[in-house]
Protein backbone atom coordinates (compact mmCIF):
# COMPACT_ATOMS: atom_id res chain seq x y z
CA UNK A 1 0.00 0.00 0.00
CA UNK A 2 1.82 3.48 -1.01
CA UNK A 3 2.23 5.52 2.23
CA UNK A 4 -0.08 8.31 0.28
CA UNK A 5 -2.80 6.42 0.59
CA UNK A 6 -2.95 4.43 4.02
CA UNK A 7 -4.73 7.57 5.63
CA UNK A 8 -7.77 6.11 3.79
CA UNK A 9 -7.59 3.27 5.44
CA UNK A 10 -8.14 4.17 8.45
CA UNK A 11 -12.05 5.42 7.38
CA UNK A 12 -14.72 2.95 7.90
CA UNK A 13 -16.82 3.86 4.64
CA UNK A 14 -20.79 2.14 5.08
CA UNK A 15 -21.92 -0.78 3.31
CA UNK A 16 -22.16 1.93 -0.26
CA UNK A 17 -18.34 3.46 0.67
CA UNK A 18 -19.79 6.44 1.71
CA UNK A 19 -19.32 8.51 5.10
CA UNK A 20 -21.12 11.93 6.80
CA UNK A 21 -18.97 15.16 6.39
CA UNK A 22 -20.25 17.83 8.23
CA UNK A 23 -19.09 21.34 7.22
CA UNK A 24 -18.57 23.99 10.26
CA UNK A 25 -17.58 27.55 9.43
CA UNK A 26 -14.14 27.87 10.32
CA UNK A 27 -14.78 31.89 11.88
CA UNK A 28 -18.04 31.19 13.44
CA UNK A 29 -18.23 27.63 14.15
CA UNK A 30 -21.56 27.91 12.41
CA UNK A 31 -22.39 24.01 11.54
CA UNK A 32 -23.41 24.50 7.41
CA UNK A 33 -24.58 21.40 6.06
CA UNK A 34 -24.33 17.75 6.20
CA UNK A 35 -23.27 15.81 2.95
CA UNK A 36 -21.82 12.70 1.80
CA UNK A 37 -17.98 11.64 0.76
CA UNK A 38 -16.46 8.27 -1.14
CA UNK A 39 -13.10 7.85 -1.16
CA UNK A 40 -12.44 9.77 -4.32
CA UNK A 41 -14.62 12.94 -2.70
CA UNK A 42 -12.37 12.85 0.40
CA UNK A 43 -9.36 12.26 -1.92
CA UNK A 44 -10.24 15.27 -3.72
CA UNK A 45 -10.90 17.85 -1.19
CA UNK A 46 -7.73 17.04 0.56
CA UNK A 47 -5.93 17.42 -2.76
CA UNK A 48 -7.87 20.80 -4.08
CA UNK A 49 -8.58 22.04 -1.22
CA UNK A 50 -12.27 22.36 -2.06
CA UNK A 51 -14.91 20.69 -0.77
CA UNK A 52 -16.06 17.88 -2.57
CA UNK A 53 -18.82 15.27 -1.62
CA UNK A 54 -20.58 12.72 -3.40
CA UNK A 55 -23.90 13.63 -4.54
CA UNK A 56 -26.18 10.25 -3.29
CA UNK A 57 -29.36 11.61 -5.51
CA UNK A 58 -27.15 12.18 -8.67
CA UNK A 59 -24.77 9.04 -8.05
CA UNK A 60 -21.31 11.31 -8.97
CA UNK A 61 -18.81 13.87 -7.45
CA UNK A 62 -20.64 17.30 -6.11
CA UNK A 63 -17.79 20.36 -6.10
CA UNK A 64 -19.88 22.16 -3.93
CA UNK A 65 -20.22 25.38 -5.26
CA UNK A 66 -20.06 24.42 -8.88
CA UNK A 67 -23.83 25.16 -9.94
CA UNK A 68 -24.03 28.12 -7.16
CA UNK A 69 -20.18 29.63 -7.52
CA UNK A 70 -20.52 29.28 -3.30
CA UNK A 71 -17.54 26.91 -2.95
CA UNK A 72 -15.77 26.00 0.67
CA UNK A 73 -12.50 26.43 1.19
CA UNK A 74 -11.06 23.53 3.53
CA UNK A 75 -9.43 24.82 6.30
CA UNK A 76 -9.21 21.25 8.92
CA UNK A 77 -10.44 17.37 8.27
CA UNK A 78 -10.99 16.01 11.14
CA UNK A 79 -12.00 12.40 11.64
CA UNK A 80 -13.39 10.77 14.50
CA UNK A 81 -12.75 7.99 17.18
CA UNK A 82 -14.78 5.51 14.85
CA UNK A 83 -13.58 6.61 11.87
CA UNK A 84 -16.45 6.53 10.46
CA UNK A 85 -17.75 10.52 10.60
CA UNK A 86 -15.77 13.55 9.28
CA UNK A 87 -15.90 17.05 10.46
CA UNK A 88 -14.59 19.87 7.96
CA UNK A 89 -14.17 23.16 8.78
CA UNK A 90 -14.15 25.70 5.85
CA UNK A 91 -14.40 29.21 4.45
CA UNK A 92 -17.73 29.41 2.93
CA UNK A 93 -17.31 31.52 -0.30
CA UNK A 94 -20.15 33.73 -0.95
CA UNK A 95 -21.79 33.62 2.70
CA UNK A 96 -24.56 30.96 1.73
CA UNK A 97 -24.13 26.99 2.28
CA UNK A 98 -27.73 26.12 1.45
CA UNK A 99 -29.49 25.63 -1.55
CA UNK A 100 -32.59 27.44 -0.37
CA UNK A 101 -30.10 30.52 -0.19
CA UNK A 102 -29.45 30.13 3.75
CA UNK A 103 -26.79 30.73 5.29
CA UNK A 104 -26.32 27.68 6.41
CA UNK A 105 -28.78 24.67 6.34
CA UNK A 106 -30.17 23.93 9.76
CA UNK A 107 -32.75 27.18 9.93
CA UNK A 108 -35.80 24.96 11.19
CA UNK A 109 -35.46 24.90 15.17
CA UNK A 110 -37.92 22.49 17.10
CA UNK A 111 -39.99 25.41 19.13
CA UNK A 112 -43.78 24.75 20.46
CA UNK A 113 -44.27 21.24 18.84
CA UNK A 114 -43.02 22.30 15.50
CA UNK A 115 -40.00 23.28 12.93
CA UNK A 116 -39.54 26.47 12.99
CA UNK A 117 -37.57 28.98 10.32
CA UNK A 118 -35.52 31.15 12.43
CA UNK A 119 -32.91 32.03 9.58
CA UNK A 120 -34.14 34.47 6.42
CA UNK A 121 -33.28 33.66 2.86
CA UNK A 122 -30.25 36.04 2.01
CA UNK A 123 -30.67 35.58 -1.80
CA UNK A 124 -33.20 33.81 -4.12
CA UNK A 125 -32.22 30.45 -5.03
CA UNK A 126 -33.47 31.39 -8.51
CA UNK A 127 -31.02 34.06 -8.48
CA UNK A 128 -28.07 31.57 -7.40
CA UNK A 129 -29.12 28.47 -9.48
CA UNK A 130 -30.80 30.77 -12.66
CA UNK A 131 -32.56 27.95 -14.94
CA UNK A 132 -29.97 25.17 -13.59
CA UNK A 133 -32.57 24.16 -10.93
CA UNK B 1 -52.46 12.79 12.29
CA UNK B 2 -52.27 13.92 16.42
CA UNK B 3 -50.72 17.63 16.38
CA UNK B 4 -48.25 16.51 18.47
CA UNK B 5 -46.74 14.46 16.42
CA UNK B 6 -47.22 16.16 13.15
CA UNK B 7 -43.46 17.61 13.59
CA UNK B 8 -42.04 13.79 13.08
CA UNK B 9 -43.60 13.60 9.28
CA UNK B 10 -41.27 16.11 8.52
CA UNK B 11 -38.23 14.06 9.38
CA UNK B 12 -36.61 12.06 6.20
CA UNK B 13 -35.72 9.19 8.05
CA UNK B 14 -33.78 6.74 5.74
CA UNK B 15 -34.35 2.84 4.85
CA UNK B 16 -33.43 1.72 8.30
CA UNK B 17 -35.93 4.69 9.86
CA UNK B 18 -32.61 6.74 10.83
CA UNK B 19 -31.28 9.87 10.81
CA UNK B 20 -27.72 11.33 11.72
CA UNK B 21 -27.77 13.89 14.53
CA UNK B 22 -24.77 16.09 15.06
CA UNK B 23 -23.96 17.43 18.69
CA UNK B 24 -22.63 20.93 19.26
CA UNK B 25 -21.59 22.53 22.57
CA UNK B 26 -23.69 25.33 23.31
CA UNK B 27 -20.79 27.20 24.28
CA UNK B 28 -17.78 26.44 22.38
CA UNK B 29 -19.53 25.78 19.35
CA UNK B 30 -17.15 22.63 19.28
CA UNK B 31 -19.14 19.80 17.31
CA UNK B 32 -18.78 16.99 19.71
CA UNK B 33 -20.17 13.43 17.96
CA UNK B 34 -22.46 12.18 15.57
CA UNK B 35 -24.57 9.40 16.31
CA UNK B 36 -28.40 8.34 14.98
CA UNK B 37 -31.76 8.52 16.08
CA UNK B 38 -35.11 7.04 14.83
CA UNK B 39 -38.02 8.88 15.73
CA UNK B 40 -38.47 7.12 19.63
CA UNK B 41 -35.25 8.75 20.36
CA UNK B 42 -35.77 11.94 18.70
CA UNK B 43 -39.04 11.83 20.35
CA UNK B 44 -37.48 10.93 24.13
CA UNK B 45 -34.90 13.76 23.43
CA UNK B 46 -37.00 16.46 22.94
CA UNK B 47 -39.30 15.22 26.19
CA UNK B 48 -37.06 14.82 28.38
CA UNK B 49 -34.36 17.16 27.61
CA UNK B 50 -31.27 14.72 27.63
CA UNK B 51 -29.81 13.21 24.42
CA UNK B 52 -30.95 9.88 23.27
CA UNK B 53 -29.67 7.85 20.50
CA UNK B 54 -29.88 4.77 18.34
CA UNK B 55 -27.34 2.22 18.97
CA UNK B 56 -27.21 0.75 15.54
CA UNK B 57 -24.20 -1.49 17.29
CA UNK B 58 -27.21 -2.60 20.16
CA UNK B 59 -30.05 -1.90 17.99
CA UNK B 60 -31.25 0.06 21.23
CA UNK B 61 -32.40 3.13 22.53
CA UNK B 62 -28.74 4.32 23.77
CA UNK B 63 -29.64 7.65 26.90
CA UNK B 64 -26.12 9.04 26.20
CA UNK B 65 -24.01 9.25 29.19
CA UNK B 66 -26.03 6.26 30.68
CA UNK B 67 -22.66 4.53 31.60
CA UNK B 68 -20.35 7.33 32.17
CA UNK B 69 -22.71 9.65 33.59
CA UNK B 70 -21.77 12.25 31.03
CA UNK B 71 -25.00 13.51 29.83
CA UNK B 72 -26.07 15.93 27.35
CA UNK B 73 -28.68 18.51 28.01
CA UNK B 74 -30.30 19.43 25.31
CA UNK B 75 -30.97 23.25 24.46
CA UNK B 76 -31.82 22.82 20.74
CA UNK B 77 -32.85 21.15 18.07
CA UNK B 78 -32.55 21.72 14.65
CA UNK B 79 -33.68 20.12 11.06
CA UNK B 80 -31.74 20.84 7.90
CA UNK B 81 -33.64 22.00 4.37
CA UNK B 82 -33.73 18.51 3.75
CA UNK B 83 -35.54 16.93 6.80
CA UNK B 84 -32.28 14.43 6.58
CA UNK B 85 -30.29 15.77 9.20
CA UNK B 86 -30.47 17.47 13.43
CA UNK B 87 -28.54 18.92 14.61
CA UNK B 88 -28.65 19.30 18.72
CA UNK B 89 -27.04 22.22 20.70
CA UNK B 90 -26.13 20.51 23.76
CA UNK B 91 -24.81 20.73 27.17
CA UNK B 92 -21.85 17.92 27.52
CA UNK B 93 -22.06 17.29 31.18
CA UNK B 94 -18.84 16.11 32.59
CA UNK B 95 -17.43 17.96 29.72
CA UNK B 96 -16.32 14.04 28.00
CA UNK B 97 -18.41 13.75 25.09
CA UNK B 98 -16.20 10.92 23.36
CA UNK B 99 -15.60 7.03 24.87
CA UNK B 100 -11.89 7.82 24.36
CA UNK B 101 -12.40 9.64 27.73
CA UNK B 102 -11.74 12.78 25.71
CA UNK B 103 -13.62 16.20 25.47
CA UNK B 104 -15.21 15.35 21.74
CA UNK B 105 -14.56 12.26 19.40
CA UNK B 106 -13.25 14.62 16.33
CA UNK B 107 -9.52 14.69 17.86
CA UNK B 108 -7.44 12.89 14.74
CA UNK B 109 -6.90 15.91 12.26
CA UNK B 110 -5.20 15.18 9.15
CA UNK B 111 -1.90 16.42 8.92
CA UNK B 112 0.88 15.87 6.21
CA UNK B 113 -1.08 12.59 4.56
CA UNK B 114 -1.85 11.21 8.00
CA UNK B 115 -4.31 11.25 11.36
CA UNK B 116 -2.74 13.04 14.01
CA UNK B 117 -4.51 12.50 17.38
CA UNK B 118 -4.36 16.77 18.53
CA UNK B 119 -6.54 16.10 21.48
CA UNK B 120 -5.43 15.07 24.78
CA UNK B 121 -7.57 12.15 26.97
CA UNK B 122 -8.97 13.70 30.11
CA UNK B 123 -10.17 10.97 32.23
CA UNK B 124 -8.98 7.17 30.92
CA UNK B 125 -11.86 5.12 29.75
CA UNK B 126 -11.30 2.67 32.10
CA UNK B 127 -11.77 4.64 34.93
CA UNK B 128 -15.26 6.54 33.52
CA UNK B 129 -16.68 2.65 32.43
CA UNK B 130 -15.05 0.36 34.96
CA UNK B 131 -15.99 -2.76 34.28
CA UNK B 132 -18.50 -1.91 31.97
CA UNK B 133 -16.72 -1.58 29.03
Amino acid sequence: MAADTAFLQEVSWNSDGLLPAIAQDWKTGQVLMMAWMNEESLRCSLEEGHAVYWSRSRQRLWRKGESSGNTQLVKAVHLDCDGDTLLLTVEQLGGIACHTGREHCFFRRFRDGQWQDEVPVKKDPAEIYGNAR
